[in-house]
């Protein structure tokens, strides 16, 4: 296992679906930092699952309980533990099937890596739940890149084929939370809603796009030529359960595009060196440009459907049935938009220490 | 700056485009293994570029040089340090338009993060050129890799919006010599020439995608949660200059399909674990699953264009028409694919000392 | 703060003297290792103070609590969790003294350091207190030693100037436990535990000398130039509070030697490679050579002592006397073995894994 | 092998004693800063073997040679990379002692851990040689620190039992050069002198005892708990062959030391807050204190003696006798001064930029 992610802003994640809890050491916080337990609370929410079409039915209160590294409000200058502590956990649905792997899942990778001793309680350490962690961390990191101005939106831009029309980062600001499904398109929205109901009618599942944005960054975040700015944030989202392909600007349009129509032409504005379009998506040669940060993230479709599937039974060493009780998200797309959220900030956040542009203490 | 990938097998970049040489260190090279400069030179030889449309018309001998590391044929657990110098340099070039930014290219973020200090002649670091040194490393890797039958092929599959037909591996592999572009497909490769040359005629340029494939791997490889083999991959991948997008698997496709679709049935063939659709690329939890890894990689056509293009000359603060000069690629993709097998032997060969699966001494 | 240490068997600090716990998170350690909440109390209690004249006052039951990465008495692969709740804290014997420095203490640094905003509480994150999670991270590598052969003993050698005698490693080890003091040589430890009592008595306290041994190695640990078993060894043993000097074999005492003297002569004793004598202490070039490792700790005096002292009101910036009150211990020299023994496992284990000793999956 | 040091000031060393070079790759160097082949030189000269009683008889122009990363006089932010090409090479010297393992080498370590495949030619990757590139990146890491206002000098302190007297660090300062001893004490440098001809007269060496000293450090340098500056200069201190012991301030002799003499009192000094006494060595709690940073360093007497020695030849599995031919130094004490000198550069620049006291660029 290698749990940790950053240089200077270090995560460890810890913990598991079905354990005591879901944890995250954040060590290279510098000391100073105004935060408590509501900031952190306030983006762990984020990713509950609604109460709607697209959740789980899993019920956790999910409380941020800070264990270490803050006092009297403010970070100390040591590392930083957070957890949340697993208390709707109901083993048994997955004691039953503990033999069968499900498709789509690490259940057979994670057995054979393990020989068979890790821990298969509801995903254990694949479960999406331990993203609790990483967007608890995602928190603390977001305090400090405000304190740069720095920001950061993701938002659901497709599911199930539905995409949302393009929207100005002021739009998609204010029309993000007008849904369950983070989708600032407010039509597209409601077709991806009916969608998801539908799926959930059948037993299957839905996939779908998230874009994340930091609309305003300063240029020079990113260490050429191992830990650029897109190499180290594809590596963090792709850490996220689910994720399967990662794009910046243009992305794999700009595969399809002329050198003429895909180079952004520098420019000036009011003193401030811009380019004129961001096919880019405000990363040359791995480093930000000052221009929006744009990533866009593709989900894979829930792997547990309630329809039944074909799959293996590893002890007879057979095809057999399975049909996935327990709670199920039937699109985690809106949830993942939180994740990616997280994952961006502990990015920014790490390469942003490194360049100098947050002290070491506040 | 941050030059050092991998963990275990860790290279460390160093040279610059028109400086004396451009090298690598690989750190982590288990002792034994048998390699000479010809391994090395064999994979250098498959970046150079072609004599064809699609090449620059820089003319470099690009000897592999071995400066440490190697005696009498095999390796000696020391660092293997390998360079290539550079002879064919031209400077001036660049001299004259050095103050004036390049749309597509890091001349901008790289002024701004080395605040001026950074050497600008041909792209200095951020040249494609330095990734003769991730080709050297990567022929060291794959000779690892070979120990434990492990192999890797990437081809080109879209060039200037010309897609190559889907093929079987033994195709691929059969066909992806018969022409320069690296492209299985025949029949599209003429079309993908034809482009090119077009492209050529008008000052213009293309870029593409490029197709990883490793068709056999232990099931293992990866280090959840932030050493995913997708993640690290993804993180490698991106330090290729022009690098836009990288999927696995069914990809950005996959946000489209339903669950029952995507999930990769399991069953037994031979004894052996096997999935019945290989949606998932052959990863899954982070970790290879036994089928065939498939990841994609777009790369944007090549910033430097003939034609004249609006930009910025960085003393005045103003806008200005730039035509580069120099030798340039009209097409790079080809070439890319030659770092992206390096880039992919580099992961796979750090994941699999991690994993275990090559010993410390051969 | 950079609170990891280890590569592979890689171990995370976290938690504070008079904050909610202190725990460590260790990332790397194989699936399937045996292991339970007693095997790690079970170190925990060696550096519990021991009811005597040697001991702080301070009363913490100190049970190892499992929070993560065990599942049915075996590791899983996942990270190991493992915390103590702080329970007799008492924050107010510090705050009256808080903005005085403590003379020894790492109250002035720290303060520079963490620009006023580090926990001062009872030293915080610079208390001794913090090694209980080395301890108990140490009793997990132990375990993982144990599968090879290793064991490690560390016993005291010297207190207050009263140096225990030579004795054989057998000896030692039946009577390291003899007395509270964990020196083998019972006359003197009875010496030793007087000079003890009378520093109480007037107020001081006492350092002194504690060695490490690890009688049987396999030959390889160790990663030249810069990972050396010696080099990494002093690194994690300057971690512990207090200490100001490492040495191995002959130590300082080789610079006084002449090069016939102290060169270990090559021998072959029962068809394995041995030295006649052993003043390298069992490391040459920074690689175990078989030979028991042999590595001595000097401990300063506890900083905190009852009589009055000269040192410096931060907020006044003058001059103040100070008088120390809390619980505090007159001579750690015996429980800092029991954190010599822990970070001698920490980072033979982390070696013996990079060398490839221990698999990836017991 | 793991042969990098150092986080953000991130040093590789490469080459080995008899191949073509030793050098060095420094990632992390800020850009902009000035430095020129003569810098490094002036330090590459300090650890030329003197032409004295006390040298190796190898002549070895040493060369610094600027490979990458320094541009018009002033680094660019790119990797640097600086060799040594070896020239005087008398590989034949060793092959006829080729399985005979030296006692005090590494010749047996080095050949189980690399299976035979070791470059065993003088050492290989474990002669002192290899500390050129270790000068090397310290004459980078000096004008770096130069900036901040931070010197260092290591000198001489004992050899072969011969201790010189105490001095302040400006007579230290001014005497360092008067003698090839690098020892301050003019009239025991005379006494050592003679003892190392005597040494060299009956085909023995010597060892001794280096001290180095950094006056003038910021508050603040170390990371705890595991990047301390103690900790993280002992590590790099080890990696210099011969190192036997390292202590900072009082050290070993503080174990005898009763708290109330060891803790060094806090005052007040021009608006400055110091300690009294400096037992501690400038270093509290893991961070620099602002007083002295004092370490002394135990170097064992050269392993490589004239004189008949009892060995073992590996082929035969028996005992036979050796006399090593070739060209050694009688007593390095001297030259290790100028490696202890790097090792603190290197050790200081990385946690000053870490600690935020060095600017990215400069």
């Amino acid at each position: 296992m290698a749990n940790s992610l950053g240089k200077l802003f270090r995560v460890t994640s810890f913990g598991e679906s079905h354990g005591r809890l879901v944890g995250v050491v954040i060590d290279g916080c510098p000391a100073g930092l105004e935060i408590n337990q509501a900031d952190i609370q306030k983006e762990l929410d984020k990713r509950k699952p609604a109460q709607t079409a697209a959740s789980t039915s899993r019920k956790e209160a999910d409380e941020a309980d800070i264990l270490s590294g803050i006092m009297n409000g403010r970070t100390t200058g040591a590392p930083v533990c957070l957890a949340v502590w697993n208390k709707d956990v109901k083993s048994a649905d997955y004691e039953e099937t503990k033999n069968i792997f499900r498709p789509g899942h690490a259940d057979f990778t994670s057995y054979i890596k393990y020989n068979g001793y890790g821990d298969y309680r509801g995903g254990g350490r694949f479960s999406g739940r331990i993203t609790a962690g990483f967007v608890m961390a995602g928190a603390v990191a977001r305090k400090l890149l405000e304190t740069i101005g720095v920001e950061i939106i993701a938002h659901t831009v497709e599911i199930g084929g539905i995409a949302a029309g393009r929207m100005s980062y002021e739009e998609i600001k204010r029309n993000i939370n007008s849904n369950l499904l983070r989708c600032a398109d407010k039509e597209a929205a409601v077709k991806m809603a009916a969608a998801i109901e539908e799926a959930r009618r059948i037993g299957d599942s839905l996939g779908g796009i998230v874009e994340g944005i930091a609309p305003v960054l300063p240029v020079g975040l990113g260490e050429p030529v191992f830990s650029r700015l897109d190499g180290e944030l594809a590596k963090a989202l792709f850490a996220i359960p689910s994720v399967k392909g990662v794009e910046f600007g243009a992305g794999f349009g700009s595969a399809r595009m002329k050198g003429s129509e895909n180079n952004d032409p520098l420019s000036v504005e009011n003193g401030r060196i811009i380019t004129k379009t961001n096919n880019a998506g405000g990363v040359l040669g791995g480093i930000s440009n000052g221009m929006p940060l744009v990533v866009r993230v593709a989900v894979k479709p829930t792997p547990s459907i309630a329809a039944a599937q074909q799959t293996l039974d590893m002890q007879k060493m057979q095809e057999t049935q399975l049909e996935i009780k327990g709670r199920h998200d039937v699109c985690i797309v809106p949830r993942a938009a939180a994740v990616v959220e997280a994952m961006m900030a502990l990015t920014l956040c790490d390469l942003a220490l490194r360049a100098g542009f947050i002290a070491e203490t506040i």
